[in-house]
């Protein structure tokens, strides 16, 4: 009957009906299905990388746009290595082994608590990145769509928080489609682009068919930037990791299996689509504002193609899927905590949908900010992007070092070479990141982590005070309550009053009836109408010479409340009208809210409302 | 001690200490000062009422500003028509004949609502138009500041409005000088002014000083526009009529004649200020923004002289106390229609400073916000002004001759004929303005007014429910109560539950604690510390497959509480935390709130909350 209440009928219609706690089941994944929900966050990032990297370059002039292709390859096997070092993380955390959990298992709380900042915050610069590349290949395909781009940003991260808010019960087949046909397209496009190069006689490659002056020189700062932009194309390889259990058994075998694949793919797709890119001289367009692998795709497939438009709508589809991902991963990573009492109560709740509804809404709010205030654009969220990813990366690897130092299993001194290495590496592209990317706005991400680790340790030593505060240990029961005294402040004397009078005889033989007196003509009404209804019991008349009734009646109680004995309770009855409107409300003044206000923060005085519902009209209250 | 709460001490250092009703006290006025408390309103209008009129003249060409000599002699007729009308109602009603209380005596509740609704709406207009007057006497002088008129005239406000809440004591001395200030500077320029003329051997009007193309042909419409963009030169006439009682004694006497003066005074500036205009070609500036009056000045005293900007701060000044005329007004009419019961029951209390603080607020958001909405200039602000005023003005001279008709004293025919001749007179101005302002702005006014007076009957008939639903009349006394259920709901077991349990106890000897099982595992934990805590009282357990707490909690009470039994009442005690800082709020599930929500709309349910203060930290609390 709750869930009936008229408000909530919209959401109803939105959400759908509560699910029972018992519905609560896991899928177990196959390693096809596998691939397809976790990889779509890294593949997803191909349609944006080579992008960055060319963006970079042509600062220096359309003359260094040659360079993406070594810089792609140093990216390749930067992949490589962290793909390897996660390898061994699946195969240590079979119960699934997320950045936060592993830092905070081997390195201790602090670092583990680094990592889930980082973490946390990427995965909000995830769903706004990969939204506003999604709109790209929308508005690629679309031009006239450009100037609304934040608005159907808005409307998709809309869509997928609802559809989150519902709860996504089959989403292994369902998610499989948007992954393959991106990949089935890209390696298709890649396919043909190749082939025409070679049926071509293998060409040089032709001259970006914009050309940009150098506003830049090429130093070896602008060569990092770029690298540090193509970087993107790592976000999103820790899935596998983090999501181990949900493998068929045997899980980590499956899981590690899949991260292989994945990485092929993610190797295979962005160096084809960055070699084809500089074969065929595209470069970034600022005043179409065509993405580069929609102009390569028109070159590929044929302007106007029905494969073409194919291709767009893949990169969409895959965009917002990679989006979706990050829909499941911060509430659970906010749950895990929520649990461990670092984030607020509200983000380990189940909501009625088996979901962690608050997480899925702050992110959504969070996200939707960050497209707004950047206007939409990838290329300005990309700065901040992957900071927090390189940060949990080389926390994670360091963590599983300082495992393998510990436990020193089998070939324990080559793991620990392999996730040294990882990590090593992971550390100085941070500090690229953090050097080259700072004043563009990684400031942004390096001021923010801090704070929000503090606001983590903030939240932790409340929950710990609160807990020892309330804490049974050493606590002696407090002595039964004595002397009850009932106070009935009244405005008046009418069916209200009488009914609050009535309920505070039912606490207590000792009550008061107490009325301030703000117009003595009024008092005198009063003392008459309650010597006919006040059934004997006392009424005090405090004089008001300032108006206020709040001030005389808190002096009162503290005049007749004794604080010294525990055994001793002061009760105040304060008769509420009801209105059948809400409305209503502002037409009565809020003096019963004043008092309970004016007593809040005081010990030993409780404060009941006794309701008196109101009807819409006198002739109802009759029926 | 209420006081001492930190949040109050701003308000304290603007609004000033509390007063004690004790000190409310009237101050009676001689003439002298009457004139200048009740006229600043009528006669301020001579600042802008000639340039209103040019304003609509000069859209048939400069040749037609010619016409503002006989329109202004139409106005002045009109005003002298109403002047002679209102001198009437000064001796009818000694206690103060303001057009709400007339219209209401003498033709019934619903005209004076009409009235009401008119002149509280004209108060409103009368603040934006005076301040935005104001402003312009400012920025004519120095026009640099023409782009920060609505910031300079929401400040003017905010400040009448602290003046006016602190209550403004000494009135009548310090609202003199602003009055007499303006009389006397603008008598002086219009003496300097004819002065030269005459010196110059009387010649004919100069052509106009800005050449104007005629945009609209010189149509009766026009004509009449522009006679009734003058007519705010009348605005304010009604003042001393609704101050009678504020007179020395005989008071009608005194009124009468400080009417006369100021009738006089108004018709001799307004004449002299529109012939000396149109004598020295002066026309509105479209491009300086500089006022008509601002331009005559610096023609009559020279520019940049010591008397031209002490005229433009005189111009000021009085417009400025224009301004503050309403805010007495306004909530004293108000207070007069909550004490009726036709307003919200908060405008009718006086506040610490012995004003009604409410009313002053609501009129300077009103009025702050026409500003910003028509943007701070007084020619948008012009046809929605006065339509109020000759509203109350028909009313109220009609009620006078309604009253004439009943009563038939002495003269009784001749008294009628002035009233009715000055009602017909004000009601043929009214139909004119409606339909000459109707498409520049009336419309709003004439939407407007019957919303306020729906608003009016809907608060009255809900205040009429409320007390009939609250009569004590035909009220037998509730049976008194013989069986109190206390519920104690709990979310585990630590000190506030015990806190809770301890004064439910206290209540009544009929308690149950009950736990909504989310997780079995916890119930067993619950269960076990219960069974050590719960000092004999029965623990139910209800399941909750969906998580919900409240949805559970309420069907049980469903199931308990039989609604027939009129002698029995459920508590439903709840222990609350109450945290040492207001975020911490936020870290904890508002469960409690959401209970008492569940439980307000139920009848014979009370929830009672019991505090448990939470201190700043652990240590803390063993001090």
């Amino acid at each position: 009957m709750w869930g009936g209440i008229s408000g909530f009928s919209l959401r109803r219609l939105l959400i759908g009906h509560p699910l029972a706690t018992a519905q609560l089941r896991h899928e177990r994944l196959t390693k096809i299905k596998a691939l397809a929900v976790f990889s779509s966050d890294a593949l997803s990032s191909t349609a944006y990388a080579t992008e960055e990297i060319l963006l970079m370059l042509i600062l220096a002039g359309s003359g260094a746009v040659g360079l993406s292709i070594p810089l792609a390859l140093g990216i390749a096997t930067l992949l490589a290595i962290v793909a390897f070092s996660y390898y061994q993380t699946i195969h240590a955390y079979p119960g699934g082994g997320g950045a936060y959990i592993v830092a905070r298992d081997n390195l201790g709380t602090f670092p583990g608590l680094v990592a889930a900042a980082a973490i946390l915050t990427d995965y909000v610069l995830t769903v706004a990145v990969s939204i506003s590349a999604g709109v790209a290949a929308v508005t690629s395909a679309f031009p006239v769509l450009y100037p609304y781009r934040v608005p159907i940003g808005v409307f998709l991260i809309a869509v997928i928080t609802i559809l989150n808010l519902r709860g996504v019960r089959e989403s292994g087949t369902i998610f499989s489609i948007p992954t393959y046909f991106f990949v089935g397209m890209t390696l298709t496009m890649i396919g043909v682009g190749l082939g025409r190069w070679v049926l071509a006689g293998m060409p040089p490659a032709q001259p970006p068919q914009i050309d940009y002056p150098a506003t830049h020189a090429l130093t070896l700062f602008l060569i990092l930037r770029a690298f540090s932009s193509g970087c993107a194309a790592l976000t999103g390889i820790e899935a596998i990791a983090d999501g181990v259990p949900a493998f068929k058994p045997p899980e980590s075998r499956n899981a590690g299996r899949t991260l292989i694949a994945m990485a092929t793919l993610l190797i295979t797709m962005f160096l084809g689509i960055t070699f084809l890119s500089h074969q065929y001289g595209i470069v970034p367009d600022e005043h179409t504002h065509e993405t580069v692998i929609s102009q390569l795709g028109r070159v590929v497939f044929g302007d106007g193609t029905l494969l073409y438009y194919f291709f767009q709508a893949a990169t969409m589809l895959i965009l917002v899927l990679a989006a979706n991902t990050a829909f499941a991963d911060f509430p659970r990573l906010s749950f895990f905590l929520a649990r461990d009492r670092y984030m607020p109560n509200q983000f380990a709740l189940l909501g009625d949908r088996l979901v962690f509804s608050n997480g899925i809404l702050a992110l959504a709010l969070a996200s939707s900010l960050l497209l707004v205030i950047f206007d939409g654009k990838t290329t300005r969220l990309i700065p901040l992007y992957a900071v927090g990813v390189f940060l949990s990366f080389t926390l994670s690897q360091s963590g599983m070092v300082a495992r393998w130092w510990r436990r020193r299993g089998p070939h324990w001194w080559l793991k620990m070479g392999i996730n040294s290495f990882g990590a090593m590496m992971t550390a100085v592209v941070l500090c690229v990141f953090i050097v080259t990317k700072f004043i563009y706005g990684a400031w942004i991400v390096v001021l923010w982590i801090p704070i929000f680790i503090g606001f983590f340790l903030t939240v932790h030593r409340h929950y710990q005070d609160v807990a020892a505060q309330l804490s049974l240990e050493a606590f002696g029961s407090p002595p039964p309550i004595r002397r009850h005294r009932v106070i009935v402040p009244i405005a008046g004397v009418h069916r209200a009053v009488i009914a609050a009078l009535n309920y505070a005889r039912a606490l207590s033989d000792d009550v008061t009836a107490v009325y301030v007196e703000v117009d003595p003509n009024e008092t005198l009404k009063v003392r008459r109408k309650w010597q006919e209804w006040g059934d004997g019991v006392p009424l005090v008349v405090l004089p008001s010479p300032y108006r206020s009734i709040v001030g005389p009646l808190v002096d009162y109680v503290d005049r007749i409340d004794d604080k010294r004995r525990r055994d001793q309770v002061v009760t105040i009855v304060l008769p509420q009208f009801v209105p059948a409107r809400w409305w209503h409300h502002l037409l009565h003044n809020q003096t019963a809210l004043l008092i309970h206000l004016a007593f809040l923060f005081r010990r030993e005085v409780i404060v009941t409302h006794v309701p008196f519902h109101l009807h819409l009209n006198h002739e109802e209250q009759r029926k």
